[in-house]
């Protein structure tokens, strides 16, 4: 039986679990049949007599998992330019919000938005991400605030996986903030995002996750509890903002209800670090959201590898806090805020980010069985995907199998 | 007499001095002949019965002059990604050092690279500048430094300019760094520099100015101004590295000679602030190196408001310190970490890095008589070029009149 197409003269960075660092393989090839990886390794342990309908010379090009974007806000409307200019021209968070800034303004252009525009502008972000290599990436809702706003979010995100060639893994975030209609009453709102907002999403299969944020200045340990509890009954699985601004012990929530990813974290202790590694909950850090607020206080990345807690980064792509777009850019600053390392970044947006989506058996890695899914890139070693600012190195991007030759920009 | 081009139905930021913030007309157009700016104002004041060969609708979209990255260190061999991943696995500078890494790493690199690797190298990275609307940078030599290569290096940056539509201008930085052979005598090296390189390079006209680097790890004031002397002898500008780590003194010293720009600035005072604006040298603010040195004392810009202060900001591209390739990033990166206003960082890689080449009277604002350079952006309002992170939202680029439909990626 041919394969499909052999992607030959490449060097493989497979991220494979149980490999050293990167899993690098100096000659290697990928073979695809079916839009599946059916073989990825050395060349020299090809299959003897292996042939293809497409023989693909990679030229010495490195061969990395497509990557996975496993935290964004990609889906809103509007955008929060004018706030950021007003701030920098001195305005307090007070005045900002008087002019009707902050989150408010992203909900009210996203309710005032069709699922068309919301589509429209998604894409635009979508595509600068596709032309990074990004192959997967989760989309939440969370700036409609009522189900009809929350269902057309969600619809849109599942939009934007049929209108180009990417996995969209979607997170039902209702609890994300207050809506103004609430008036206030968050154990009343969170009542609707349970037994309203979640029936109608679980029926109409629009999520894939359910996310929740635990702060001050959004909803509790005991009103995410319930949350949770409420996607536990529709069989979806569950994720948290958690420990972003202060320490509400969020990552052992999360854990505690077998979470697929504690995000942010900056303020996690020791016994959350531990409680999510026991747990096997991915801690995904958000380097952008702490680059664009000037935060100060990085997560415990030394407690992370002390304790083995797999982790993984994003983009965290919002119009507020990290209104980021670049997979690449969010490695570097990992690496220059968090001091993480170049594997560490490598594998945080391929394996863990998959593992973070509930999608390692699918994505994330170079072995066979997996979805096809590669990035192609132009470099001398994978430590340059990291270590540049600001440039794309991206030679092909290929989803299931299929080369995508037009990058869209 | 027809006009060649006219770009209708835009909104303009012209960036002209004398008007208020970025000169913002709502409903303007531009006009070219000959690659020059003919017209460019309110639609309704376009003379009338104005024609053209080519009308350009651009659909309300948003046009700045092209964009001026006026410091730059474009053209080196290899790159320094290894040891980026040595020091984030945790090994010390000396480590580093023993392992050939630095700017020891990048000279011997450049030194055995030719002119060709050198353009094929810098292309890869001018090509990114120009997708982001970049129609003039700066390029300077410096990691040569050997008349040889110092030479190869402005010939190949000269050799940029004829393989893109894009304007370089030239600076040679032989006072950047000790080389090795000159063991550790730096009068001796300077002397060099300005007895015998200096001499063939402004005899190639390879220079359209003099560049150096006054530092303690660098070159004394007094060597400095020695280059500095030199350089006023072949009738060229200068401009200098100053008072990045620490202060020498180096904005005074610029502005005593004149210079058309002094760039970093971390630690120049009050005094050199003073002697900046009276000399009307130009501060350059390099938020990428900052940035990715994980420095903590930013310039001082209070001071610079304080006293009118021309300001600019580049992004420094270099292999060691600032491997940036985003003019919009580095205008984000001096928002977010220098708390930079919109406008200024607008200005300041558009009219104020003009001035910061000397070239004013030739590009850096929408105003007739000019290069008729242009950025055509899908916005809806300037900020959104500083506040988006890792999103290129370019249309269109021109240059010399000439559209550059298709953007090379």
């Amino acid at each position: 039986m041919p394969f499909d197409t052999i992607w030959t003269n490449a060097r493989l960075a497979t991220m494979a679990p149980g490999q050293p660092g990167l899993g690098i393989i100096e000659h290697g090839c990928v073979a695809s049949k079916d839009g599946r990886i059916v073989f990825a390794g050395a060349t020299a342990d090809m299959p003897s007599g292996a042939d293809a309908m497409e023989r693909i010379d990679c030229d010495g090009r490195w061969i990395t998992p497509g990557m996975v974007d496993c935290h964004t806000h990609l889906i809103f409307g509007g955008n929060r330019a004018n706030e950021f200019a007003m701030r920098l021209d001195g305005a307090s968070y007070e005045e900002i919000s008087r002019a009707g800034g902050g989150i408010a303004s992203s909900m009210l252009a996203t309710r005032a938005a069709t699922e068309e525009q919301l589509v429209t502008s998604g894409l635009k972000r979508l595509d600068h991400l596709i032309a990074e290599g990004v192959t997967t990436l989760e989309i939440k809702s969370g700036y409609g605030l009522d189900q009809a706003t929350e269902i057309r979010c969600l619809s849109a995100a599942r939009q934007l996986g049929r209108e180009r060639a990417v996995s969209v893994v979607t997170s039902f975030l209702g609890a994300h903030a207050m809506p103004p209609e609430a008036k206030g009453d968050k154990d009343a709102y969170i009542a609707r995002v349970c037994d309203e907002m979640l029936p109608a999403i679980a029926k109409l299969k629009l999520a894939d996750a359910v996310d929740a944020f635990c702060e001050g200045i959004a909803f509790s340990p005991a009103q995410t509890a319930r949350v949770f509890a409420a996607a536990k009954s529709f069989g979806l699985p569950v994720k948290l903002h958690a420990d972003q601004l202060s320490n509400l012990h969020g990552a052992r929530l999360a854990a505690e209800h077998g979470a697929l990813s504690a995000d942010h974290l900056e303020h996690t202790d020791e016994d959350g670090v531990i409680a999510l590694t026991k747990a096997g909950t991915v801690a995904v850090v958000l380097p952008g959201a702490f680059y664009a607020l000037r935060e100060t206080q990085a997560p415990p990345i030394a407690l992370f590898r002390k304790h083995g807690t797999h982790l993984a980064l994003a983009t965290d792509c919002n119009p507020g806090t990290s209104p980021l777009t670049s997979l690449l850019l969010a490695m570097n600053m990992g690496a220059t805020l968090f001091h993480l390392t170049v594997d560490e970044c490598l594998l945080g947006v391929t394996r863990e980010a998959a593992r973070a989506l509930g999608r390692l058996g699918e994505v994330g890695t170079l072995e066979a069985g997996k979805s096809c899914d590669l990035a192609i890139w132009d470099i001398e070693q994978p430590a340059e995907l990291v270590y540049r600012i600001g440039f794309n190195p991206l030679h092909a991007r290929v989803w299931h199998g299929q080369s995508q030759t037009t990058l869209s920009r």
